[in-house]
C-alpha cells in the first residue's frame, strides 16, 4: 500500500525531471491520484509509463503555451499546444468558470490536447463556485457505431457534477459504452469471457471473447444492440466527439490519436491532437443557490431512500461509490498492482529517483 | 391517409375552439404533425384527445401569460403558466437563441409547463441560426433507477441538433431508456412479449411481460441491467430531470404530473408543472461556421460510408430515419390508426367541426 503523499512526491519529481513545470507536474499527480482514490485505477498511476514516455520522446510537449485562439463572451476554443492533457483541461475548465461568472454559463472546446485522465475531475471543479460542471472528451477509436463493423468512436465519456446542500454532490462520470475498455482487458487477463452486449467480432456478430478487439472486433455503444438502444449510445458518443473535436478543431472519429505508447501516431490527421469540451453553469443564473441546493437534497434523498431490489442496501446516487472509495483508500493507502509497480521502479531507477516496491 | 393541410386545419380549428389563441393552435398543429411526419406517431395526433380534454377541463391554461421569472445575460427561467407545452417550449427555445446571439450560448429552464411533444423539434429550431440546439424534458415516472423497484424517473429524452454543410443536419432525439414507453403498449396490444432488458417486475426481476407496468413493474434505464450499464442510463435520465425541473422549479422525479387524461394530477407537488431545458450554442462562438460545417460533413460521411454489418445498406446518421419518413409521409399522406381516428371524429362531432374517417 502506498501513502498518497509518497506517490504525489514521486509523480511530481518524475514529471519535473521529464521537463514539465512544477505546476504541470503537480496537476499530473493530482489527476492520476484522484483516479486512484476514486477507485478508477485504469486512469491512475498505470498511465504514468505512457505519459512519461511521451514526454521523453517529445510526443507530448512539456513546455507548452496553452492559449485561447477564438472566443465570445461565453465561449472559447483553447489550443493545448500538445501538452499533457490535464494542463489545458484545467486551464479550459477555469476559463469556462470565469466566463460563467459574467454570462451565466461558460463553454470551452479544447484542441491539440492529449489524454486528460478522469473526466469527472474537471466537472467537479465547478462545484466550489456553486456551478454545475460538465466535462467531455473524445478518445481513440474502439467503438463501432450501430450497424458498422469499423472502430470509429472512442468510449467518449460524459461527466456532470451538480452541487447539493447537506447531501454530497451528484457526480456522474460515464463512458458512453456499457463498460470501460479496461474491463475487457481485465477479463482477458483472467482468461474469462465477457457478457454478450459489450463487444462484437470483426463481422459485427455478438461475442463473448474478451480479446476480440485484437482480432478486429469492436466495443459496442451503451445499449449493446439495436434492440436495446445501442443507436442511443452511438448518438451520445457522437455528440461527445462532435463537441470535443469537430467544434474545437481537434481530431475526430477514427483519427483521434492513441494515448498509449505502444501504438504509433496516425499518418493522417483531420485536426490537432485530442479534443475536450467543458461547461460551467451558474446555479444563480436560474434560481437562488440555496433554494436549488435544498431541492437537490430532496431529489437525492428521494432516490437514495427508495425501495430497493432485494439484497441491495440502497439506491446509489452518482458519485456515491467513488466517495466511499476515496474515504476507504485515503485511509488504507493506494494499492498498485505488481506489474505497474515494477514499471514505476524501472522508470525511477533510470531517472535516479527513489521508488520502493511495496 | 390524411393530407398534412387537412389535419393542420382540423387541429388549429379544434384548439381555437378550446380557447387557445390562433398562434398557440398553430404551434400545437405543427408539433403534433412534425411527430407524424418524422414517424413518431406516439407523439402525434394520438395526443390530441388528452391535450384537448385538458384544455376543456382547465387542467391546461388556454390563455397563458408565459414569462421570464429569473435571468442572467446567457440564462433564464421561464414560467409556462400551465400552458400547453409547445407554447412555453417555443418561447423558451427562441429566448435561448436570442441569448446565444449575445453571449455565444443561451440556456433556458422552463417550469409550469406540460407535455411538449417531440424534443427534437425545439433542438432543430437552432439550426437555421447556425447554432447547435439542445432540448430536454422530464416526463411522468415510469422508470426505476438502478437497484430501485420504484418508478421515479420519466423516459426523459435528450435531443441535440447540429448543422452541416452539404449533408443534412445531425439530429439525435433519444429517450434515456432502451425504448419508448409506447413500444411496451404496442407489444401488449399485439399479445407479444418484450425482450429482457426493457423492463422489470415489481420486485426488480427481469421480465418479458409487456403489461408489467400495470402490475407494479417499471421500465429500465438505457443499458437495461447493471452489467450492461443501466446505471449510466439512470445517470442520464437523472441529469435531464435535474436540469429540467430541479433547476427550473418544476416538479421532479416521481412528482412529474401525468400527461394523460386518465391519470389524475397528484395531490403532492414539489414545484410547478412539468420542466424542460433548452440550449443554443453559436457555432461561430467556437470556429468559423463554414469551417465547422465542412468538418461536420466530413464526420457524417466517415460514419455513413463505413463498412457495415452484413445486410445493412449503410450506417445511419442521427436524423436519417426521420428525414426518410418525412419525405415518404409528406408524399403518401399521414396514416391514423382507426381507434385514434374514431376519437377525433367524436371530438369533431361534439364541437361542430368536420373530421372524416379515411
Amino acid at each position: 500500500m502506498y501513502d498518497y503523499k509518497y506517490l504525489e512526491k514521486f509523480i511530481r519529481s518524475l514529471f519535473e525531471s521529464a521537463g514539465c513545470s512544477k505546476d504541470s507536474a503537480l496537476q499530473v499527480s493530482k489527476i492520476l491520484l484522484a483516479a486512484e482514490l476514486r477507485g478508477i485505477p485504469s486512469h491512475g498511476v498505470i498511465r504514468i509509463k505512457d505519459y512519461y514516455h511521451h514526454c521523453k520522446i517529445g510526443r507530448i510537449n512539456t513546455n507548452p503555451h496553452v492559449k485561447i485562439v477564438h472566443d465570445s463572451p461565453g465561449t472559447a476554443v483553447v489550443d493545448g499546444d500538445n501538452a499533457i492533457g490535464v494542463v489545458p483541461a484545467v486551464y479550459s475548465m477555469n476559463l469556462a468558470i470565469e466566463k460563467a461568472k459574467k454570462c451565466g454559463t461558460g463553454w470551452v472546446a479544447t484542441k491539440n490536447s492529449n489524454h486528460f485522465g478522469i473526466a469527472g475531475f474537471y466537472a467537479m471543479m465547478a462545484l466550489e463556485h456553486d456551478m454545475i460542471g460538465i466535462s467531455l472528451t473524445n478518445a481513440n477509436p474502439t467503438v463501432a457505431p450501430t450497424f458498422s463493423v469499423e472502430r470509429l468512436l472512442g468510449t467518449n465519456p460524459i461527466a456532470v457534477a451538480i452541487p447539493a446542500l447537506k447531501q454530497p454532490p451528484f457526480v456522474a462520470d460515464l463512458a458512453t459504452t456499457p463498460v470501460a475498455r479496461g474491463k475487457l482487458t481485465v477479463a482477458q487477463k483472467k482468461g474469462e469471457g465477457i457478457p454478450v452486449g459489450w463487444a462484437q467480432d470483426k463481422d459485427g456478430n455478438p461475442t463473448e471473447d474478451a480479446g476480440i478487439i485484437e482480432k478486429g472486433g469492436a466495443m459496442l455503444p451503451l445499449g449493446g444492440d439495436r434492440l436495446h438502444g445501442s443507436h442511443k449510445g452511438y448518438c451520445l458518443g457522437a455528440i461527445v466527439d462532435i463537441l470535443s473535436a469537430v467544434l474545437s478543431g481537434a481530431n475526430f472519429g477514427p483519427w483521434v490519436p492513441p494515448s498509449v505508447a505502444f501504438l504509433p501516431l496516425l499518418d493522417e490527421t483531420v485536426g490537432e491532437g485530442t479534443g475536450h469540451f467543458f461547461g460551467a453553469i451558474r446555479i444563480d443564473g436560474f434560481m437562488k443557490t440555496e433554494e436549488f441546493k435544498a431541492r437537490m437534497d430532496h431529489w437525492i434523498e428521494t432516490m437514495r431512500n427508495s425501495k430497493t431490489v432485494k439484497g441491495q442496501p440502497h439506491v446509489l446516487i452518482p458519485g456515491d461509490p467513488e466517495r466511499e472509495n476515496e474515504k476507504r483508500i485515503m485511509k488504507s493507502g493506494i494499492s498498485i498492482i505488481p506489474a505497474v509497480a515494477k514499471d514505476l521502479k524501472a522508470i525511477a531507477d533510470a531517472t535516479g529517483l527513489e521508488f520502493e516496491i511495496k
